[in-house]
């Protein structure tokens, strides 16, 4: 999020990665408003939501194993977030992967924390089996999932976005930095786990997962530069990230978004 | 929500409606302050309470079956939702309902996707046989309750009150109208959940629950016009729209109501 | 809350307690980051979450059984909160209560209405064995903890935070009030059980648990007066009590501090 570091026309030609790409897969979104099916922790919930909301998505929510594969069928991408896991939500889990590989509906995990539980460490490795489209992971949760036997090494080559002082998309050893968002951001419970399911839109409306994960970063960081604008500290940052979300145009994607 | 359908006086009369109604309610929502039990999903917990302390109501959402009952016995009013239904809930709502109907207790159902979830709809049949005053539903949520055998026939005499573009409530064949609102309302998780919530309040004080439920519209939907104008977008909306529903006053009830 | 009492500094000397520990105390929350561990109902865990992160706590909150010792061990202090109790949070805080007590970790209880519900008030008798350092608790609720055998002579000393017009730390015989706050507080729902997150939190960096108490009160308090003068109304207030809490100054707390 050091804005000082600002890319040129060549380097964004370098990298292939163009910010009308960005604008494009926003405004997918908001005329598609693809449905993005959730399970995620209850801390993250409500945020979620509307954040998916002011995107221009559909969220939904449900978790229980008895009803979640319907839920996942008719949706157009899922989310997986392990954060507060229980043994209710697992099963939701689950029920949940396997209804998206055989309804061949991409998905995103977001192993919250598997670095302090060995329990969620164990099923983040059963959940690997179903193929996710995507990781969205700290550093220390992506050494977890790449040391796991025997996935470890075809994690690897998974889609790995991870967010800190300045956002990454990774894969294949090709890796695209995103200069975007405010430190506040880091202030507000939730909004990483949040964040994830608006990656996940953007994939639910690009097939080019990368891409997806790159432009989500830059949404979601622009959004938040804007925001802090019109705030007066981190309590006043929500609504006006939400507001900025909503209100978001292809001019301030292209005159903010640092894409390296 | 099309405001520029205004009722004449000529049409109140005709109706049977007068404004002097909705702030009568909201005066005595505020002054004998009604206990109303939510049994509603995560995501819109936390709305439903302040929405409910707004209006100057008191929440509880307890939901443990070894506990509902007492909590349920002590209101004035109960909420069904069946949002992210669990087993857990299951438990609990029909511990709660049990609660009502054996102390005389008006509870609303708020009968969420049951058209999409096989499991909700049968659920919903079991909860029909203990006389809700009123279910919010929308129109395929609706459509699957009156066809249930055998319940079906007694359901459409229900009241039954339905948000959209205009609000409307209906019972034995009339049909009330309430074009109040903002499209804010349709981009923000759990409005509408949390609007029946303030619906059961307006039912724990005005026996008359046709026009509690045309209350209880005209007054989120004049909030929602309020709060409109005092934000920049979804996000700041949602605090604008407590603060809204907190300072209602019965001059904003009487020029701004739309009912038909 | 009744702001017409001011303390004298001869007053200040005769309670042995001194504004300038408030201020200290904030301070080293904002330095060490405490982790503060956070077993709480569904309502309150966002803004909790969020109330610590404005004061520079860091939250964490999950609460299955198989895992909450490992996130005890590793934190600072742990809240446990009786709101919306079912059978898998008990299970999660009996854990954690037990992982506090064998790494002498403080902890927290918040007996949320103890005295309407008879399985919460056997849980908490249970919990009083593992010696909470502090107990928040309204009048009934004390009252029940208070008559509890055998345990009810031996909670009598324990320190007793309570809030309420006036707040109050009660030990030994030894009572302090803080006159800070403003009546929006007690028309947000959770307000109450995240306070005591912050309370928890000021333990955490503290080791006398009743000034932590006292100083606590005092910061909320203090920050809601604060608040209540940039809001409009009670959905205004909690973002602008969210920045009220991260912009703290010394300065705000010696000027508005009101401790007898």
């Amino acid at each position: 999020m050091n804005l000082n570091r600002v890319m040129t026309a060549e380097e964004v030609s370098m990298t292939g990665f163009d910010l009308t790409i960005v604008a494009d897969i926003l405004e997918r979104v908001r005329t598609q408003r693809p449905r993005v099916h959730c399970l995620t922790n209850p801390v993250a919930q409500n945020l979620t939501a509307n954040m998916l909301l002011a995107i221009g998505a559909t969220p939904s929510m449900t978790e229980d194993a008895r009803e979640v594969a319907a839920f996942v069928a008719s949706a157009n991408v899922l989310l997986v977030n392990l954060g507060q896991l229980n043994a209710g939500r697992e099963a939701g889990i689950m029920a949940a992967v396997q209804a998206a590989q055989s309804h061949a509906i991409p998905w995103l995990l977001d192993p919250v924390m598997i670095d302090r539980s060995p329990m969620r460490a164990a099923f983040a490795t059963q959940l690997l089996a179903f193929n996710p489209a995507m990781i969205r992971a700290n550093a220390a949760e992506w050494g977890v999932l790449t040391s796991l036997p025997p996935q470890g090494e075809a994690v690897k080559n998974i889609i790995h976005a991870q967010s800190g002082a300045v956002d990454s998309v990774c894969a294949h050893g090709k890796t695209l930095y995103i200069q975007n968002g405010h430190e506040y951001m880091s202030r507000i419970t939730a909004m990483g786990c949040a964040g994830t399911a608006v990656m996940a839109a953007c994939c639910a409306v690009h097939k080019n997962a990368f891409e997806a994960a790159v432009a989500a970063f830059a949404i979601l960081g622009i959004a938040g530069e804007i925001a802090a604008k019109n705030a007066h500290g981190v309590g006043t940052f929500v609504p006006a990230y939400l507001d900025a979300l909503a209100n978001l145009t292809p001019n301030a994607l292209h005159t903010l978004g640092r894409i390296t």
